[in-house]
């Protein structure tokens, strides 16, 4: 893969200044139509070995464009806000939205190659990211965005001549690093390392171009136009082009109308007197468990979905009750800000990642997608099919960042809906909590019925199981609720 | 001030049981209102001594209304992204967007009074937290958030019986901490700092609620009644009252027409020569400066204002010609989004500010307020006119938190802004940069230079002062605003 990038590219200063005039000016043009367009976002990622450009070639492409519009991000030590979180949060936060150009220098390649190449991580580790990384960037290029990847190489024998003329130099002396020269050590692991995980993530929606970096001219001219003919591109498709539409496979729904939905025994309950006796037991655990010396290390995201009236509300008030109110957060799932339009689908969960020791408490979810926006055709057949790899995939790396999650599907029957929606119609303080809006969903009830079996199905894993909870009686649905958090947090503090 | 609260005041738990079902409802009925209005936030803050109910009553709180739509924040020691921005930042974070209920635990009050108790600051700097507190809390109600300030106390004697009481009994010994001891060894003085504070703090548009602590059930209904008390008065106010309109003081022109803008001399330029080697010059100490060791711990932000093809853009490019793309940050400022306008008009600047090391720029910039929006009428007398204030105590805090501010004023002639309005019409990658509200704006060119004026007189500070440059010839300007910053930073440096 590097070996096209070792053959002494170069081009003539003066071929070079004669092209940059009317790179510049397409450059500038095609950045102001990406702004008046406003549908995507294009993504640069800035990456390669050390004193190949990688530095000057971002400067450059802030020279040659507005600078307005360019969001340029480095990445440095994380900090401590970033510690506390999965390690993509501090890439999803840097993303530029639509409309804008972002230059990542640095992403999410440095820390799996670099910790490869000195064997902090494994085999098996470098395989695994490469896959997480191939489906990040499928889910960047399926929201829209244009993600251009430039990786800057330097032969071993140029990479040594820049060491020694930089050491020969007393100017220039004090910039070769003690970090240069452990880089230039491993330089041929290095290779390696890099050479096979560019292979395995140039893919058709984000391919790599590998760019020699020993002349100015030449990989300043090859990654300016690779970016200008790749906006062009864009620009120039026909508007329906940019999103294709793809027809989602249909969903088999069983021929007996039998899902996990439909097997629920929904007459379960407790007493009164069960009921107050459990709930303060649990309530009082949770309370304890939430101030075990070692809770400070965990996460806790609790999501709850269900049809309207389903008690969502009223169970959270349940769990909340349990806790500390200065280490809770409930996130009510409302139509998205504007800010929160120009990202991709999952970006405004991500920015409400809570830091270890918190609990965040969302009334309905990501999954979302899945249900309203998928019944309601808010969103294409394909989007909310790939919402599933994607839900997967962010919820793993909730998991693993020792996040306990917990995801419950309140269950009622459609005569205790409408129970429930006239008795809210009548009382004072509960008439804000019915619209029209509610009478309508009530009407597709077969519909969401099938959509949240399917989803359960789809995203019931190991690291993050589905708890259905049978809610026609109230009182069983929240001890089950408060039941289940204690249960996952008290496991996974044994875990740690 | 504490008196009242000492005076044993207690109400009996079966009066408090019979009282609680018809304020709870009430409480959620206003929350509700408060979203449905969405034209105001709710500002809560919890501050008092140890141990007289204020994690209780914030956690009832929140059980006795909708957890759902309360921001409860608890201010801890603060992250490194906090510690790198003045203090005010992490509650700038914190502020609950408009129709919500933010409930602060620990506030700008915190550190102010702990400091002067423990004599960690002197009694000036206590006069000069309060004064600033005010101000603060002055933006805050005029821009319509409706501030409750609650103040839990308890007597030396109540407060020597709780510990007392805990220490008492080996299932609540453990509670008792070092912190706790600390504190009520300096009680007397924690009790007249604070008193002082509270006094100095309790304005019309925020006044301190003092609460007894010592008595649970009257605590909480004392909480809770003042919080619904206010919330309906506010609600049930008629709309025109929600914002008083104020007539602002008339603008007094010099009668013989001269301002800091006429005297300028715009004939002011450069050859082409001794710009390039002066660009170059500058430049190049812009770029050694930033690699100054002590630069790290410099924020860098640079503040561009002008009329309308007055070289803002250009100039800004030559500055960051002299940057690593790494570090700068330019923002262009535009309407503002649908979640900075559910803030006060500082905030979306706020959650911008860099952390140090970071070149930030702004391409026009808070000044905004008191040119266009001023001019445009996008916002009240009364508004534009406290932002002068609002404006230079932002600043101060910049200034104070070792931030280099540089202000800049380019100005042109009338008729050399025509000239650039033509040059760009015709211009193939200018044409995106004039539109037919430039050509509006042109129109009202002694109103812009009125206001103009205006704010340089009000806002130029020691700390934060304009520079105007004379923008006629662009390489004049260019040059000016290079040294500028570079004398600037060099003496910031110098100070540290």
């Amino acid at each position: 893969m590097f070996e096209t990038a070792e053959l002494g590219h170069r081009i003539a200063k003066t071929v070079f200044n004669r092209a940059v005039p009317k790179l510049r000016s397409d450059l500038l043009d095609f950045q102001y139509r990406l702004k008046e367009n406003g549908t995507f976002p294009v993504i640069v990622l800035i990456s390669g070995v050390r004193g190949a450009g990688k530095g000057e070639t971002v400067n450059l492409l802030n020279e040659w464009m507005d600078p307005r519009h360019i969001l340029t991000h480095a990445f440095d030590t994380p900090s401590d806000e970033e510690r506390d979180r999965p390690p993509m949060w501090r890439y999803w936060r840097a993303l530029p939205p639509k409309g804008k150009i972002g230059i990542l220098f640095g992403s999410w390649y440095t820390a799996p190659i670099i910790d490869r190449v000195f064997r902090a991580t494994g085999r098996a580790d470098l395989l695994q990211s490469i896959e997480e990384i191939n489906r990040f960037e499928k889910m960047l290029a399926d929201e829209g965005a244009l993600v251009l990847k430039f990786w800057f190489h330097l032969s071993r024998e140029a990479q040594k001549k820049r060491l020694k003329a930089l050491r020969s130099d007393p100017e220039t002396r004090w910039r070769v690093t003690r970090r240069d020269t452990d880089f230039f050590k491993v330089y041929d692991r290095f290779y390696r390392v890099s050479e096979e995980t560019l292979r395995a993530t140039s893919t058709a929606d984000a391919p790599w171009i590998v760019v020699e970096g020993a002349d100015p001219p030449y990989r300043s001219l090859t990654v300016g136009r690779a970016l200008l003919g790749a906006m062009k591109k864009r620009l120039d498709a026909p508007a329906e082009r940019l999103r294709p539409a793809s027809k989602p496979a249909p969903i088999a729904r069983p021929i007996d109308r039998r899902n996990v939905l439909t097997e629920l025994d929904l007459s379960r309950s407790l007493t009164e007197k069960a009921y107050k006796a459990e709930r303060s037991a649990w309530q009082g655990r949770l309370n304890l468990l939430a101030r075990h010396a070692k809770f400070p290390r965990l996460s806790i995201t609790l999501a709850f979905e269900g049809m309207d009236a389903a008690g969502k509300g009223s169970t959270i008030r349940r769990v909340t009750g349990g806790l500390d109110a200065r280490y809770y957060h409930v996130i009510p799932v409302a139509a998205p800000t504007d800010e929160e339009r120009a990202q991709p689908y999952l970006w405004r969960f991500w920015r409400n990642l809570p830091r270890k020791g918190r609990v965040t408490i969302y009334d309905r979810t990501w999954y979302g997608r899945v249900l309203v926006e998928r019944i309601e055709g808010f969103c294409s057949g394909a989007d909310w099919m790939r919402a599933y790899t994607e839900i997967n995939d962010f919820e793993e790396q909730l998991a693993r960042s020792s996040t306990v999650l917990c995801k419950f599907w309140m269950q009622i029957s459609r005569d205790e809906q409408l129970r429930r929606f006239k008795e809210r119609e009548r009382m004072r303080f509960k008439r804000f909590k019915i619209t029209a809006e509610d009478w309508r969903n009530r009407g597709k009830w077969d519909l969401y019925q099938a959509a949240a079996a399917d989803m359960i199905e789809r995203t019931s894993t190991a690291s993050a199981p589905w708890t259905l909870v049978e809610a026609n009686d109230k009182k069983f649905a929240r001890v089950k609720v408060l039941r289940t958090i204690c249960k996952r947090i008290e496991r996974a503090l044994d875990a740690l």
